[in-house]
């Protein structure tokens, strides 16, 4: 499946053809959010990006596509527009990579109705994945500190989402994937060790051993636990790593796939350092998580490098973000959704997000939403409690949207996986540690200018009943 | 993104290049089986395998892939194997969208092992996703009964792997689906209503209805919750509705997405019927899943048609099944898996499976795993209690694994998405309720006949400690 401009949800070109009638030239402002933290985190990476803006810059229908729209009721004069559909708008978003929170605008979308209209469900699909993936993958790293973090999920992946699931998992944080397709265009470093399959496929476990190192020494990992981790594997492992020593190579390792991790790295380390092999690594997987590897690491669980799958790539148990896409202008006049639930009600206008530094230039803990045209930003007030505000005066702070698309075309080059996965390392050290606490983490405040907030209280106002 | 071989763990291109030089003619067997249903329910429902068949018929390494591999180290002559490579193994398997159930093959690839290990992941990438949503949308069709389901995921699903997931909710029992793409390459019916964002671009809501009204006038469903449901959006939409009667056309429905689902319904029904606009449907939405709908359903909540996201298509709570592809035979000897746990022991030999009948034609709840050669199976183990067998001589039976590939060539023609749905249906009447049940669901009997049992017993023994 190639992506087109079809891959859309059938009522974006239902309302596209309405708009094509009868406000062809209508300018829209959307914002890109979500409501919530995933996995009840205290901040969330933003990824997927470079991706969208890639295939926004050359998103067409195909003339299949086209056809199917014929056969389902499109008009002609519509299908014509579509024929020539590209997309043409400007994108504001915040950076890839950045530590991003709730109920803020991340991106937005500056466009013909029917161009925003059209790509809003690409724009969801890519982004709430990604930065799902990504936040999922900072989790990990953080628990993990440094040891080593190998993706290995693709069996277990959301079918070809496997693959933005391994761009994701780089950009949070892991050092590697086993994911060759997605290692190749992406250039994340590929990394993987070996299955209980190619043991299997001999008559003795010692055998599969020496054809492994003999035919693969470089990065050779051993997998240990196909008949007995400590009876069988291990033993003959340290048999094989000291045959590899007489031909000059070196075992990289040894892996752990069952049965207590804690329990059994510590054993292993014992005996590969009683063999004189201290220099192996022991690699450990089997349904790892950020709370997995956290207990590991209090147990004191010698383990070098954690390979991590189904949890990982499926961004378990959230397995969605609930990101949104919301009007916020309509031909320069402001726009609101409402909802039983003030909370929910959505922000008027194009706007700007600035975040907050102390003195040390780390992350103060609030970033304050403005209309864009606002020159100066001196108090931000909390969107509902009318009690709460901030003096902003105090502070340096950072203009957090910037320009990534105009007219249909990237604003800058591209930036490469390794580039925003450090300038994301970058962000998330500017972040205070209570933020990133798995349980009950503080939470950082998004506030709004006075009259952002005055023009969307003044917009519920107008619209209640 | 396109699937090459490459779409791929690294630690297959690994053992292949080993298998290659060690043992090239090797002759494997594979199961594909997982350990648990999905949801703690009760069956699986078995998706993705027209696909992945589709897909291995002409799956081959790109020239960027090649050139990849030689880049990380991969020998010249394993290389230019590669480039000639063609999967031109055997598979066995249940047939797309049966009733499955765990710890027992539901597919079995008897391949060279280079081909059966390189295509792995590719194979469990597809048919544990698949499965995973078919399974929750089958459940998702039990608790709607009769409702019209309409499956509108694409945002929130894991990238491109929402297509797939799409093709599996038709599977499952989805009447239709608002992703485009899905739609036009598996001929799924597609539909949609409106967004908030089309009414938000107007200055009134009565306007925005009448607009959509008159030029989609087919199939069209009007949003009423932008702004108040009860006391604008229903109001409105009535007027429209009886504009549209007054030229001959029929409002399709309304549809609610917020709010209490179960009163608004309610409400909306009154309504609507008073004005009489008794044809006029409605549609309900908002983070639905299987319990949702089925609280909905017995606080009799008028609902036709329900619009389902999120919790289908990312197979929410769980993301993942976890299907495994274990090595059951190589060059005609038996191979196995040991593990700490004796419930996770593979078994061994090539494969049929049998399920038991009853006297109606309904599935008695006992499928017998047998060795594939075996004539007659009258008795059928308990896995690992040795107290529990069950004679199996007064039962009809069928055998449950066909060869749907041959020498890498499909050998039926495919079959649409549309024919696999109505075999799922016709299968799943077959299932007694007691399995279908969401709490504590019955538990399906998986047995062994004596021989295999026999032989798995034997390889335990050979290879414990």
């Amino acid at each position: 499946m190639n992506i087109t401009a079809a891959y859309t949800d059938l009522y974006q070109l239902t309302m596209a053809q309405v708009y094509f009638r009868t406000k062809p030239k209508g300018r829209a402002v959307f914002d890109y959010y979500f409501r919530h933290n995933p996995f009840d985190g205290g901040y969330s990476i933003f990824a997927g990006l470079e991706d969208v803006l890639h295939i926004l810059e050359t998103l067409t229908f195909s003339a299949s596509d086209i056809a199917y729209l014929e056969q389902h009721g499109f008009e002609a004069e519509f299908l014509d527009y579509l024929k020539n559909f590209q997309f043409q708008g400007t994108i504001y978003s915040s950076r890839e990579g950045d530590v991003v929170f709730p109920n803020r605008p991340i991106l937005q979308v500056e466009a013909n109705i029917i161009e925003a209209q059209i790509i809003e469900t690409l724009l969801l699909n890519l982004l709430n994945f990604q930065t799902l993936i990504a936040t999922k993958a900072s989790r990990i790293r953080y628990s993990a500190e440094n040891g080593v973090l190998l993706d290995m999920g693709l069996r277990r992946a959301h079918a070809t989402g496997g693959y933005y699931a391994s761009r994701a998992a780089a950009i949070g944080g892991f050092d590697s994937t086993s994911n060759v397709k997605a290692a190749d265009d992406y250039n994340i470093p590929s990394s993987g060790t070996m299955a209980h399959s190619f043991i299997q496929s001999y008559e003795d476990e010692l055998q599969a051993f020496r054809d492994f190192a003999q035919w693969r020494p470089i990065n050779c990992v051993l997998l240990v636990d196909t008949y007995s981790t400590l009876k069988s594997g291990l033993p003959n492992a340290i048999t094989v790593a000291k045959e590899m020593e007489h031909r000059g190579d070196r075992l990289l390792g040894v892996r752990l796939d069952s049965g207590d991790l804690a329990y059994l790295s510590k054993k292993t380390r014992i005996l590969l350092d009683e063999a004189g092999l201290s220099y192996v690594k022991i690699v450990a997987s089997n349904q790892l998580d950020e709370f997995v590897i956290k207990s590991l690491k209090e147990q004191g669980a010698p383990i070098d490098i954690f390979g991590v799958g189904t949890n990982l790539v499926t961004g378990k148990p959230d397995a969605a973000i609930d990101g949104v896409y919301k009007l916020s202008e309509f031909n320069g006049e402001p726009r609101i959704k409402l909802s039983e639930n003030i909370i929910k009600v959505s922000l008027p206008y194009k706007k700007q997000v600035y975040r907050m530094l102390d003195e040390n230039g780390m992350f103060y803990g609030a970033d304050a939403v403005a209309l864009f045209k606002e020159e100066q930003v001196g108090e931000m007030e909390h969107p509902f409690d009318i009690t709460k505000s901030l003096d902003l005066n105090r502070f340096n702070h950072e203009a957090l949207l910037e320009k990534v698309m105009e007219h249909g075309k990237k604003v800058n080059p591209t930036r490469s996986v390794t580039e925003i996965a450090r300038y994301s390392k970058s962000r998330l050290e500017k972040l205070p540690e209570e933020y990133k606490r798995f349980d009950n983490p503080h939470i950082y405040k998004i506030g709004l200018s006075i009259k952002l907030k005055q023009e969307r209280d003044a917009l519920v106002l107008k619209h209640k009943f």
